[in-house]
């Protein structure tokens, strides 16, 4: 692109911002998006929170339900606390699965978070309702694919529902209106060495 | 995973505990990342915005430099002026380049937004700094790719850089420490015509 002049340049420019004015003129329909964060990748929950950071900063209201990292100490727990009217943070897991080899346990705290998730999403005081980590619930059959999809089908026209964790099911990336897969391309861990640090990773 | 019974669950997440501490225990390297979010998908901005909530929520400080979106008015911003002592903001662009039109000025634009990185980055006080869309600068040549990498990979050994933005550049990848690409599975406003809504884009 250097041997571009600055009117082409321009010229170029231009058409671009048309064919984006063009495609921005077609989009005018609002509503609550279901949203799926998936893959091997990171940044599946750390882009949930700051989808509900910037809510909170609209003086919206949000509902965070963890279902498996509950036992973590986490950097985003003390600054929602600063917002206690925006948001409501249930840490419901204890750890995950492969911590407590029980599955009857699992599947009842599964069970618990899912309640608060339905409490939320059924509570026209939510604007947001983000479901961490169910997808590794879902994968581990602890709650029922369908009994989820009905839920959140069923909601509120305005709401949004966020949901994280590797290995989304394909029913849910049907039923979704936005799915990004986080692909890993690097990571120090494998690489490097390096442990899970301050907030990178908690 | 339905067939099986609860003893042989109990044995196989036994044997992935085992598996996961094994490789944990060879995590001992504790040092500043440079953090690439990268790809057409959603969440590269989101998540490093997670990040930075994270840092903040650990009491660390944190210089964001946002290098092409000065111009929208954003919900992160609320919340960082909660915590004036954790966060220094600094929305450098004025709005996309090919609303512009004018390289001259996105050069200069972009030569002082780097300044503010370079002198965080440089400031023993920040722990994490995040150049915002700096890929999206160096896509179109407007900082010299040498002479950001000189910057970043010069920088103190604990200190966190984040670099978002589509089409990072391969120089930038091989110098980073974690690359996570962005892919777009599904997305509303291509499918549905859903326009930008507040929390979620903005």
């Amino acid at each position: 692109m250097a041997e571009r002049t600055d009117e082409q340049h321009a010229e170029k420019m231009k058409k671009k911002q048309a064919a984006h004015d063009r495609i921005m003129a077609g989009k005018t329909v609002e509503k609550g998006l279901l949203i799926v964060n998936t893959g091997k990748g990171k940044g599946k929950t750390t882009a949930a929170l700051g989808m509900v950071v910037r809510m909170i900063g609209h003086g919206r209201k949000v509902g965070v339900v963890q279902f498996v990292k509950g036992a973590m100490t986490t950097g985003e727990k003390a600054v929602f606390d600063a917002f206690p009217d925006n948001v409501e943070f249930k840490a419901m897991g204890e750890g995950f699965t492969w911590n407590t080899q029980d599955r009857a346990r699992d599947i009842a705290l599964a069970r618990e978070a899912w309640d608060e998730v339905k409490r939320m999403v059924a509570d026209p005081a939510y604007d947001m309702v983000l479901a961490d980590e169910l997808n590794i619930v879902l994968r581990y059959d602890y709650l029922p694919l369908e009994e989820v999809l009905e839920v959140l089908t069923a909601r509120a026209e305005m709401k949004h529902v966020v949901v994280t964790g590797r290995n989304a099911p394909q029913g849910l990336i049907d039923t979704a209106d936005l799915v990004t897969e986080m692909t890993l391309v690097k990571h120090p861990f494998r690489e490097q060495g390096v442990k899970a640090q301050t907030g990178i990773e908690f």
